[in-house]
């Protein structure tokens, strides 16, 4: 049965969300369609609205970052069933692919693969962002992009597990692969940064410089485990420089969280020569990244990682677990509490980097 | 004593060498004076001389990969003694350092220190090339920087141990690590993408694609373990591309060993996503590599390699070794035969990649 409910449509590019009555098909073969609570704003909604290059990529409705409880399940669905906890994921795990079959990546071969959308508008269809799309009272989302996790887990909060957190914390204990006692420096203090400094952390970094020309932004980050900060802006020399001579010749690990090239830049050339490990997290792809060639044969490996390379299914729940357990810090994520109403407020507050995190209640559990 | 002899002198950038009789010093504490049996040419020595953006580096002795018999030693030296067959290093080995330390690099913290020259020619001083300069009857090298190496070994092939077919053969083994099975690619096919091909095959690699512009070097590379050959002259869409498709999506492992930022950028887009390694082993500093965000992103990692990561004191007697016990080609480098006298040939030869290998014969045992 189609369901009619709220949604934050993005007709076009550069212009306000506007919340609009949408239709939403039932689930199809395969497919899930999810009631979402509560949805978090991340910078990857807004480089769509703003910075897309997919002529074709609207109207659409954003958000990827969400938690919600399963509706209606399509033929063919067994491990899903009404009243499920669940955070759809952007990266699909079919678990049959050669990348799913591989311990060494998340990079499903279906997670690209746009599926059809289930949503109309005004008699249009709109598009789903990432498989996705949260921003919306009801979704479908194929059950391969779906994880389960623990009833008791509160959704207001777990929700932040289907991106940021993941994406920083993993790209540090999964990518990075920071080993114990190592000096890791982390460039942007933005929610995926912080996670990456509460992976640093995890995994036993001994020193874990803070990097961010905002210097609101340290308290934060030492809360999360950041030992200490570096504010480009209060140098002449370059950051790489700095943290070059901070750390006796480089840091062993960087994480660019930023989304830039010139600091993906920096942060490789802030690492050791020798054995330094630099891992791209920010996303941008506007422009090329770029270094000397000596950067790289002087024994530094340049990464990257996507949702920290976490295989959704299988380690979704696991996060969502260990928060439970108080082994990982979600709540202090949250700067803001808004409803899906206030969602062009939200993205405000993203732009200006006046939040961490800002959830937005969707629907009433 | 001093040593008269012959060496081959780079007076300035861009113009031919010119033998002269030099003036070599004794060697100083820590130093062994080496006699040159033979020396080959290699890529670095044409960069030095044809594109260095050093303007203070000559006049200057070139060569970097040679093999001799020692001759005397300095104060202090106690491991070589006069009469012992060495390969000098342009990566030294103090065996003290945090890098020599760490199993992870062979990046000696001294290897870029400049060492006084022992060279003087005319009356004026002439500097010493990376720490070696082969192009000369005799020279005087740091005992880091000398590796002892079996006396049975013969000088005129094992000299080739002392750069381009360690470059090559490590970075597959050592900083890839080439899995058993997989399909690499090889791009250039000169005396280092031969080693580097030679060391993925040594790895178990399954599949092999040598990808050169010159149709020549096919056959070579068959013999050295290629099984397959793409030469992007015969393409009309990018090499990248090509090789995706032959692979089903990329290579597991690519090299590039040509030294050329875009072959760079073409080597890292032809790995396959989610685990595909890419190493830089080719060397050039005129200008910036790059590529998409994505790339990295969706899983790919990018390396670079020097000496093929090879601990020059340790793992270079166990290479000679490998080609004394047959398990390791040599010989077949090897294009061209001439004596020191003939170096500007040589060097025009290798410019016109017309030759592998050509070693020069410098003194006599």
């Amino acid at each position: 049965m189609i369901i009619k409910c709220k949604a934050a449509v993005a007709w076009e590019p550069n212009k306000p969300l506007v919340i609009e009555e949408i239709e939403v098909a039932p689930p199809q073969t395969n497919e899930v369609r999810i009631k979402i609570v509560a949805t978090a704003v991340c910078h990857t909604d807004l480089h769509h609205l703003l910075e897309t290059q997919e002529k074709d990529g609207f109207p659409v409705v954003l958000g990827h970052e969400a938690a919600g409880i399963v509706e209606s399940v399509g033929p063919g669905v067994t491990e899903f069933q009404p009243g499920d906890k669940v955070i759809p994921l952007f990266i699909s795990q079919c678990e049959e692919c050669r990348f799913c079959k591989s311990p060494k990546t998340n990079q499903c071969e279906k997670a690209w693969v746009t599926p059809e959308s289930r949503f109309t508008c005004k008699g249009k269809k709109v598009l789903q962002f990432s498989g996705t799309s949260t921003f919306s009272e009801y979704t479908v989302v194929n059950q391969m992009a779906v994880a389960k996790i623990d009833p008791t887990a509160p959704l207001d909060k777990v929700c932040l597990l289907g991106c940021g957190i993941c994406t920083g914390y993993g790209a540090a204990v999964n990518t990075a692969k920071v080993e114990p006692g190592s000096t890791c420096a982390v460039f942007g203090m933005g929610a995926v940064g912080l996670a990456a400094v509460m992976g640093c952390k995890a995994a036993g970094a001994k020193r874990i410089i803070a990097v961010d020309i905002n210097p609101d932004k340290f308290e934060k980050a030492k809360e999360f485990g950041a030992t200490d900060f570096v504010n480009p802006k209060d140098h002449s020399k370059p950051v790489s420089k700095v943290l070059s001579e901070m750390t006796d010749g480089g840091v062993d690990f960087s994480l660019e969280c930023v989304g830039n090239v010139g600091v993906m830049r920096s942060a490789l050339e802030s690492c050791i020569q020798g054995w330094g490990v630099s891992v791209i997290v920010g996303w941008t792809d506007l422009e090329d990244f770029s270094a000397r060639p000596v950067q790289l044969i002087a024994g530094r490996t340049w990464k990257g990682s996507a949702f920290g390379g976490f295989k959704g299914k299988q380690d979704v729940p696991q996060m969502v677990k260990k928060y439970l357990d108080k082994k990982i810090k979600v709540d202090e994520f949250i700067t803001h509490t808004m409803t899906l109403d206030q969602v062009n407020d939200a993205i405000e507050l993203m732009k200006q980097g006046k939040c961490i995190r800002t959830v937005m209640t969707v629907s009433s559990q």
